[in-house]
C-alpha cells in the first residue's frame, strides 16, 4: 500500500466514521421512540428522524466518497479496489462501495419524506395496535409500499421490486432462491406439526398463575448477566416490540416486554436479543465504528439470536441449570413445577397466533405466510386493503388458527409500519444458518453443554467470537457459511435437529 | 409586509426550525447520558455530542442566515430588521441576528473540539465526584476553562472574558451589575442567617427515617401530576443532577434524584424543575420550535422553578394540601409529623455544604461563593488547581462552614464540567425575579393560595400563561420585568419576602 493510498483510505474512514456516527444518533432517537418517548412527542420525533436521515444521507452520498472510492481503485465491477490493499481494507472498500452505489441512486428528498412517513407511520401502527384498527392503519401502509417499490425502482430492479428489498437484508438473496429453501421446509415441518397435534400437549397452565411483571424485570436483568451481557456496555428495557440497537461501540441495547400471564414471554425474548447484543458488542476492536464493524447480515444475525433462544434458551440442560435461579424468584409459583415440566413448556408445539411468541416448529411457518403475502403485495397480486382478509385465510390454511383481532393478526408486527419489507424471510434462514453453525460448534467443543459453563457460557462466547463475530461484515452470508461450516445453505442441519427434539419430547 | 418579504422570512423560519431540531437531537443525546447511558458508551457519546454541535454550528452559521437576515433589514445596530413587518418577526429577527453574530464568530472546529472536550469532561467529572478525587478532572476544568476565555476572545470581549459569558445566560447583565444586588442581597441575608442560629433548630430527624426510594418515586410523580404536569407531554426521570430539558414542542423532560435517607431532596427537586418545564411546555403554539419559542433567559427560568420550589414548595398552605398525600405514601414514618412540623422542617436555615440542598436563606451565599469564584478563574487572580482550597476557605468565611471532601465542595455542581461558567448568577436573579413577579400575582389574584386549587393550580398556570409564558423570548429580562411589574430590577421584594418568612418560622 502506497502512502497515497494509506491517505485516502484514511480520509474514506473519517467521513465513514462520521456516518456511523450519525446513525447511531439516529437510532437513540429510535430507541427512545420505542422506549420513552412521550405520547405527544411522535410528531416532533419524525421530523428529527427524518432530519437525521437526510443528514446522514447527504453525508453518505457526498462525491467525496465517490471519488475516494475510484482512486483507491474500487468500481462497481471491482469493489474491493487495489490488489495491493490490505484484504481488511479491501473487505472495507467493497462494503462502502455497494452502500455508497444504492444510497447515489435515491434523491435526497425522497430519503427525508420517507423517514418522515415512517415515523408517523410507526405512531399509527401503535395506535392502530391498541385499538384494533387497521383501517387507519391502511393508509400509512400503502405509503410505505410505494416508498419501497419506488426505491427499488431508484435502484433499478426492474421485475418484482421485492427482490431489490431482499437484497438488503440478505445480500445475495431473491425470491427464486428463497423459495427453494422454503418448500421442504414448509412441507417437512407440516407433517411434523400434524404428528405433534395427534399426542396430548404438555401443561403450561402454570405460566398464566400471575407473575409480578417487577420481579420477572429482575430475574430477566440476572438472567442476561449470567448469559454474558455486560451492563457496563448496554442495557435492558422496555417497549412493545423487543428488539437490539447498536448505540455507540460500547453501547448496544436490548429491549423486552412482560406480561404477568405470560412467563416466557419476556425471558425468550430477552436472551433472542442477548444473541443478536452479543454479536454487535464482540465486533473486533479494529472493525468497531466502520462501515465493517456489525453483523454480515440480518440473516446472520438472527442465526445468533435464535440460536441463544431456541437451541440454548429451549434446551434441557439450560433449564437445568437455570431453573433455580428463577425458581428463587418465584418460589410460590414455581412450587409445584419440575425442571422437566418447565423444559416441556418452554416446547409446546402448537397453531398459535403470534409470529415473536410461536414455537420452534410453527415458527417458520409464520415467516412463510408474510413471505408469501409480501411477494404478492409487491408484484401487485394483493391490495392492501384486502390484507386483513387475506391474513386470516392463509393464517387458517398454513398454521390452522385464524385471529380474532387484526392486532392479533396482520398488525401485530412492526416491520410493515417501518417499512421492512423482506425482512421476515431472514428470521427463518437465521434457523438454517444457526443449525448448520451449531453442527460445526458440537464438532469442535466436545461434550458442549447448552447449560452454562461456570464462566458465563466463556467456551461458546469463544467459538462465536473466532468464527463468526471475528468478521464482522467482512464475508456475505454464503462466504461466512462455507467459511465455517465448509457447506452452502440447506434446511437439513434445521430439520434434523427439530425433528429429533420434538419426537424426543412429544414421544412420536 | 409585501410578498417577498414575507417569502424571505419563511425561508429563514425553514433553517431556524432546523436548527431546533438540530438542538433538540443534541438534547437527547445529552439526556440520555445523565440518565441511561451505560457506564463505557460516554466516548463514543462525546464523539456523536461533536458531531451534532459541528452540524449545528454549520448550518446556523450559514450564510444564507446573514443574506436573510439583511434582505429583512435586520444588521447588528438594527437586529428586529424592517419597521413594517409584525412586531413577533421582528422580536424573532432580534433573537436570531444577536444569536447568529455570536455563531459566526466562533469557527466551525473549535466548537467541535469544545464539544467534544465538554463531554470528557463531563464523564471526568462524574467520576471525581464519585472518588471523591479533584486532580483527575483538573486538567478538565483547565480546559473548559481555556475554551470559555476563547470563546469570549471571539466574541470581542476584551474586559474580563467573564462579562461575555454572563450575557449568555443574562442578556445585558455583567459582573458590575450583579455585585450591585448582590452586594444588599449579601448583607441583609448574613443578618437574617445570623439572627436564625441564635434560635433553636427545627426537629428535621424525621426526614432520614428511610424512605423506601421507589414508593418516593411514586409520590414524586403524582405530586407532579397535581402540580399541572401533563405526563403525555414530558416525563421524569433520575440523575444524578436535577435538570429539565426539551426535546420537542411536546416534550420536556425533568430529572429527580432520590436518596432514602433525605425526603426532601427529591421532592424540592421534583417541584423545581416542574417550574422550569412548565415555563417551556407553556409556550405559545405561534412561537414553538423557533427561535423565540423558549424561556426569556436562565434567570427568568431560575425565576419560575424557584417560585415553585420555593415560594409555593415550602409555604403552609402548599403542606396543607399535600402532607395527606405523602402521608398516604409513608403512613407509619410520618405517623408522629404535624403538617407544620413538615413545613418547618421544610424552611429549615442553616450554613450547609450543597447549593442544591441548601435552604432559601443561604442559597445566594452558595451563589455569591461561586461567582467570586468564577470572576477571579477568569480575571487570573485564581489558578484551577487552587479551586479546592480556596473553596474550602471561602465556604467558611460566607456560609460557615468546610466541606470534608471535594465531592461535596468544588466538585459538587455539574456546571464547570460543563464550561457553564457564568450561569451561577442566574439563580440568585431567579429569587429576585421571581418575588417581583409574585407581588403582581398577589395583587391581581385577590386571595391567592400556595395551596392547590381544585384544579390543579389552574388559575395560577393562567396568570403565568398571560403574563410570562406568552412572550417566549420575544422580551430580554429587563423589558419582561417591566412589562410585567411595572418596575426595574431589585433585591426589596425577595428581601421582604424572605424576612417576614423566616421570622415567622424562627419567632425573630
Amino acid at each position: 500500500m502506497t502512502s497515497v493510498q494509506s491517505e485516502k483510505l484514511e480520509k474514506l474512514h473519517a467521513i465513514d466514521r462520521e456516518c456511523i456516527h450519525l446513525e447511531q444518533i439516529a437510532s437513540l432517537l429510535h430507541w427512545d421512540q420505542e422506549t420513552y418517548l412521550p405520547e405527544m412527542g411522535a410528531e416532533d420525533r419524525s421530523d428529527q428522524l427524518a432530519l437525521m436521515e437526510g443528514i446522514y444521507h447527504e453525508r453518505f452520498t457526498s462525491p467525496e466518497i465517490g471519488k475516494l472510492l475510484a482512486e483507491l481503485g474500487s468500481t462497481s465491477d471491482n469493489p474491493r479496489g487495489d490488489e495491493k490493499l490490505p484484504d481488511i481494507e479491501r473487505d472495507f472498500l467493497r462494503v462502502v462501495r455497494k452502500e455508497y452505489d444504492k444510497a447515489v441512486k435515491l434523491p435526497n428528498e425522497f430519503v427525508i419524506a420517507m423517514a418522515k412517513a415512517e415515523g408517523l407511520s410507526q405512531a399509527a401502527w401503535v395506535k392502530a395496535r391498541k385499538e384494533n384498527d387497521f383501517p387507519s392503519f391502511l393508509p400509512h401502509l400503502v405509503k410505505m409500499i410505494d416508498f419501497a417499490k419506488q426505491g427499488a425502482v431508484y435502484w433499478g430492479y426492474t421485475g418484482n421490486p421485492y427482490d431489490g428489498l431482499l437484497d438488503i437484508y440478505e445480500p445475495g438473496m431473491d425470491s427464486a432462491a428463497i423459495d427453494a429453501v422454503f418448500i421442504p421446509l414448509r412441507e417437512r415441518l407440516s407433517v411434523l406439526l400434524k404428528d405433534i397435534s395427534s399426542k396430548p400437549a404438555p401443561d403450561v397452565s402454570f405460566l398464566s398463575r400471575g407473575y409480578d411483571t417487577s420481579v420477572q424485570a429482575k430475574f430477566n436483568e440476572e438472567l442476561m448477566k449470567k448469559l454474558g451481557f455486560d451492563t457496563r456496555r448496554g442495557r435492558l428495557d422496555v417497549s412493545a416490540h423487543p428488539f437490539t440497537i447498536e448505540l455507540g461501540s460500547e453501547d448496544v441495547r436490548i429491549t423486552t416486554r412482560y406480561f404477568s400471564d405470560l412467563l416466557f414471554s419476556a425471558i425468550f425474548s430477552t436472551i433472542h436479543e442477548c444473541g443478536h447484543a452479543f454479536y454487535e458488542m464482540s465486533i473486533p476492536k479494529e472493525l468497531r465504528g466502520t462501515s465493517i464493524g456489525c453483523g454480515a447480515s440480518m440473516g446472520v444475525h438472527e442465526s445468533q439470536s435464535r440460536f441463544w433462544e431456541n437451541v440454548l434458551g429451549r434446551s434441557l440442560p439450560f433449564w437445568e441449570t437455570f431453573f433455580p435461579l428463577i425458581k428463587k424468584h418465584f418460589p410460590k409459583e414455581l412450587a409445584d413445577v419440575s425442571v422437566e415440566k418447565f423444559y416441556q413448556a418452554a416446547n409446546e408445539a402448537k397453531p398459535s397466533l403470534i409470529r415473536v411468541e410461536a414455537d420452534e416448529v410453527s415458527y417458520c411457518l409464520h415467516i412463510i405466510l408474510r413471505f408469501e403475502l409480501e411477494k404478492k403485495l409487491f408484484s401487485g397480486e394483493l391490495d392492501p386493503a384486502d390484507l386483513p382478509g387475506v391474513w386470516r385465510q392463509r393464517m387458517k390454511e398454513i398454521i390452522g388458527v385464524e385471529p380474532e383481532t387484526d392486532s392479533d393478526g396482520v398488525l401485530q408486527d412492526t416491520h410493515w409500519s417501518g417499512g421492512m419489507f423482506g425482512y421476515f424471510p431472514s428470521y427463518a434462514l437465521g434457523n438454517l444458518y444457526g443449525l448448520q453453525f451449531y453442527e460445526k460448534i458440537k464438532s469442535d467443543i466436545p461434550n458442549f453443554s447448552a447449560g452454562a459453563d461456570k464462566d458465563n457460557f466463556a467456551q461458546l462466547h469463544a467459538w462465536l467470537n473466532d468464527n463468526i463475530y471475528v468478521w464482522g461484515r467482512r464475508l456475505e452470508p454464503p462466504e461466512l457459511l462455507k467459511k465455517v461450516t465448509g457447506q452452502k445453505l440447506g434446511s437439513d442441519a434445521f430439520l434434523n435437529y427439530i425433528e429429533t427434539k420434538y419426537r424426543g419430547i412429544y414421544r412420536l
